[in-house]
């Protein structure tokens, strides 16, 4: 099952996309989808509807992020040995992890915004999770049963503010627009194998990333459990496991950087594609 | 004014500290003390109630975080610079910031919990900013007219978690609670100059921390100032702002760390104290 919101920021209603691709309207059985809908068991109730008895909503809308007060945004960093070379940082011994503010989350095809005085706004292709069940010291080989969904993340960061004002990288993950999350939460069963999705990110048409999630040196369920022992993961959670070679600062013979009006269209197979425009700053764009 | 939550752990109703420190129930005019509600203007139109008119709370009553829905609870470290001597780490040129995950809030006298596998949870009595307007590039000058009010805080810390699997800092800093929070929000009007107020924090009757904000390294307004730059606050986030001297780390000759059976007693002057009694890890303890 694919779950979505849809419509105007701010205003989105929960939607699920039917087999030939249309969204279906979720309005009349769910309020939205939060932390409380998108619990294990909740999920399931959706799974036994018949999506051809839900309302279609007709045109082309806008996706907005498939679950609304996502509580927690936490991000597993270097996680594919190839683009830790690149980022000049060693491969880590156990997963690393940092923070990404809610408020940088927004829909996955609107526009991201280069920061006030920023020269190194970079892009990162990656696999979210969306927790459906509590995580508290969970096993590794029970982890994916806390699973709700799957969902497209853009990592964006911006390196200087990451990696040249101090150690801490939450400065440089979390401005306004820096968490494109979306258009749907995948659930396991439609995914299969999430060790097997091919990523791509192109900038301006030219394909910069190129990945596979079977290379991830901490696989998802290494990166549940883990976290787990540190930080409570509840349903709704946003947990996000790192980005293949090809981002920005690791190009050759130099690194490039996003700047207004280039555009950026990536995917993870079965999770769906993003476009974004990037767009200068200016606080009417801050969401 | 006070502003309070307090009942049974996930059952708080809204209340205020009235002249004589007995709590009055706010329940029949908010329905919770919330992001939405304690904005400016919500928080000016609870100051124009009488509290006698309020109901009394009798008996004692716990408290718990003073704000219920914090979207995000970042903090500033090493933000005077005795401390960072002590922690063996560099004054920064700016302020440096890293999060606390959410899940770790607790009321102010709950009990903390050493998680499985440490060895070191640590003390660190903590100034709060509850956010009441949203900040976005603020000026210096203009931040603390930003302010809903400030909380007592005790930023709990696993000095292996935090420092030793890595380079982000987020790992010792979110552990199931590890945020105790409150007991009140205390409006900035009752507080008067947030540079000039006492902190202390003892285990066990022993003094361990004594400071003052004044000597704080970069100031409130600076805080909310420069972390507006990367990540945007918004009301009922929370703002940390760093620790004085004293934690168990920096103990000569040699560092403390908490266990089973340790009490905690810490306060700010004008912010109220907490008193927490430190329990050994238990999957039941956590919240």
């Amino acid at each position: 099952m694919k779950l979505l919101r849809y419509g105007p920021m701010g205003q989105e209603k929960p939607g699920l996309l039917d087999a030939d691709g249309n969204i279906r309207d979720l309005s009349g059985v769910i309020a939205d989808l939060t932390p409380t809908t998108v619990t294990l068991a909740e999920i399931e109730k959706l799974k036994a509807i018949d999506p051809a008895s839900l309302p279609l909503v007709e045109g082309s809308a806008r996706y907005g992020v498939p679950v609304n007060g996502i509580g927690k945004f936490i991000a597993v960093g270097l996680n594919y040995a190839d683009h830790a070379a690149e980022a000049n940082l060693p491969v880590p011994p156990e997963p690393i992890f940092f923070t990404k503010a809610i408020s940088c989350l927004t829909g996955p095809n609107d526009p991201v915004m280069i920061p006030k005085d920023s020269l190194k706004t970079d892009w990162e292709v990656e696999l979210g999770i969306i927790i459906g069940k509590t995580c508290r010291y969970v096993e590794q080989a029970d982890a994916l049963e806390h699973v709700a969904g799957y969902v497209l993340v853009n990592d964006v960061s911006e390196r200087a503010f990451q990696k040249e004002l101090g150690s801490q990288w939450d400065k440089g993950k979390g401005c306004d627009t820096f968490g494109p999350t979306g258009p749907w939460l995948v659930t396991p069963d439609e995914v299969g194998d999430v060790q097997a999705l091919d990523m791509f990110l192109d900038v301006n048409g030219t394909r910069r990333q190129t990945g596979n999630t079977r290379t991830m040196i901490f696989p998802v369920a290494e990166c549940i459990a883990y976290v787990s022992r540190f930080i409570t993961l509840h349903p709704g959670d946003l947990l996000i496991t790192g980005t293949p070679p090809g981002v920005g600062e690791g190009q050759k013979p130099s690194a490039i950087f996003l700047k207004a009006g280039d555009t950026m269209h990536l995917g993870v197979t079965k999770l769906g594609e993003q476009r974004q425009n990037v767009v200068a700053f200016a606080l009417e764009h801050s969401v």
